[in-house]
């Protein structure tokens, strides 16, 4: 079976066998040691001097964990949205009572950095920016190191949800001046989902020292204070932590720019290959995503139907569309575990899939 | 090795094995028939017709919703404590901006229903009573059934932390008018930490209705509508409810009931145990735990050391205190995968540590 959705992600032999690993004290020395590898080696993906702490939660408790840790209610934000996650982190922000200023683009279409900066001169009491680094409903990343350059101009937080794209598309976060910046287990990190993992600049914690939204579980705080003594507020997903500390052996091993270079060239090939099927794809090619391609459906293709004969006739997973593109594109996956031979496989079953799922 | 802290708790290979599965598409058919057949027979566990929703968090994420589910700011809520998570489940309220009357009894004390009474008396305007069933730190059972019928008479909500208590001791959720009800995947579930469950009652969703706390991670109504289609609305923590599905068919296989005397014998068995060695416990008998016994530590024995000891030469893991109690007391474990000789072996080794674990 190839599982080809944007997540979770098919996970290697040994991060399987490390999840089935007995339980052990969550408070012991040897948990604390798997703790400490674990998040060192983050650092080191996130490209951070920072702090990395680990939450157990999906990618939107992380989402929320940075806007509680950093905004009090009534403080003024910029969500910047193209797809459906922007949308949500400005949900997100308005749920918590942030005053939220939408910087809305169409889905799919690029975010404009002048537009950003526009804004950011039109309200000089704007407290932090979010924005997404890696829209997985459409499959378009954002120019994150312009609009980050921007943000910084105005000395503004920038808050940054990176969970399909972190460990798979460069995203240096110091040299990108990210506060915040989100991750989830079951993306790039080949592992189960249950673990959000969240980047802390110093600004971000000098934030959160005045921050004032209401956060017990998600507090960054209590977070860092128990990572001093290797370990964690709440008990963890232990078997998760299992598991990535073996996945993150298997990509520091490869390397972290061979594993940027590998998702180029297997998106490379997915786009090729759409191309060649005569499909279209949703965003500019300038701005397509390395861990996720959308394909425009033409007005032939049911595409419920097609995910449906990709699954029960040629074992394939891929995902329909999100929110108000649902039935208009389809998305295949390629993050994580995943080489070309892969997506040749993906692409050969689409062709034969493709004539089985025209409208009637 | 003998894992008897209370949480996480040794898994069964079944449910070991099935954390070993790979992922699958977390909104396709085959996951949405694991999660309907793991809710349904989660209901069964938790006696109750209402809701059981499951949440990818620690057990204390699970109180956070809880409260932020069912309150609004400044709403008046009775905060019944007699041990660390009593004073923890205030302290998420607290930080919520809830108005929090404490009832606090002495650590280890039982909660004087009539203190309950009085207390709801002197403030007519109390919106929800907090409670934990089972207090973890102390290894008391609180008595919830006589609490839940003063909080009736009153008219009140009543939210239970049940997290070490629910399926092992019991607690049937509709019987005793709880509201809200929650658990944690890694007490009596038998499988690892990373989801939190939560039982959901009519009146409870009356008061979600009108509840302002801010909440979007946590929130039940988007949970409900997604279970609906049987689907959660972030990515679920997969790996752990492929083995909640596995050792719910254990549970129901044996009984309910079978389950609940066994964790009763095995309790009885611990605690004869513990006075034969000359030990003392830290609870009245009357109100002990039947998934942790709490024992005193002599002025003679270094806890820190007992824990060693126990972990390094006789491969027994137990608990030391936490809070304010911690250096006092020392914690065995028996909850879930746990017989009568699992028991003895801890205790005989326990026999063997305690002299070697004596103050210099």
């Amino acid at each position: 079976m190839q599982l080809r959705i944007p997540g979770p992600t098919p996970c290697p032999p040994q991060a399987l066998e490390a999840m089935g690993r007995q339980m052990m004290n969550h408070r012991g020395k040897e948990f604390g040691e798997i703790l400490r590898s674990t998040t060192e080696r983050l650092k080191q993906a996130f490209q951070t001097k920072g702090d990395v702490l680990l939450l157990t939660a999906s990618g939107t408790g992380g989402m929320e964990a940075a806007i509680v840790n950093t905004l009090s209610p009534g403080d003024k934000v910029l969500s910047i949205s193209n797809g459906f996650f922007g949308e949500r982190f400005g949900d997100i922000a308005q749920a918590y009572s942030a005053e939220v200023i939408r910087l809305a683009f169409e889905w799919g279409r690029p975010v404009d950095p002048d537009a950003v900066e526009k804004a950011l001169s039109g309200h000089s009491d704007i407290k932090a920016v979010l924005v997404v680094h890696n829209e997985t409903s459409t499959g378009m990343t954002n120019q994150l190191e312009e609009i980050s350059a921007v943000v910084r101009k105005f000395g503004r937080l920038l808050l940054v949800d990176a969970i399909s794209s972190l460990g798979c598309i460069n995203l240096p976060t110091d040299d990108w001046h990210c506060d915040v910046v989100v991750t989830a287990s079951q993306k790039g990190w080949m592992v189960p989902p249950g673990l959000a993992m969240v980047g802390v600049s110093e600004r971000a914690w000098r934030a959160h020292a005045q921050a004032k939204m209401p956060r017990y579980y998600w507090d960054f705080g209590k977070a860092k204070s128990l990572l001093e003594k290797w370990q964690t507020p709440w008990t963890p997903a232990v078997s998760i932590f299992y598991a990535l500390n073996v996945t993150l052996d298997l990509m520091l091993g490869e390397g972290l720019d061979n594993v940027f270079a590998r998702h180029a060239r297997v998106a490379e090939v997915t786009r090729n290959g759409v191309n060649s099927l005569g499909l279209s794809l949703f965003v500019d090619e300038k701005y397509s995503s390395n861990t996720v391609t959308a394909v425009n459906a033409s007005d032939k293709i049911d595409v419920p139907e097609l995910v449906r004969v990709l699954r029960d006739e040629h074992e394939v997973i891929i995902s329909g569309g999100q929110g108000k593109i649902s039935g208009k594109i389809f998305r295949i996956g390629h993050l994580g575990l995943v080489c070309e031979d892969d997506i040749k496989a993906v692409l050969e079953a689409l062709r034969k899939a493709l004539p089985q799922a025209e409208k009637g």
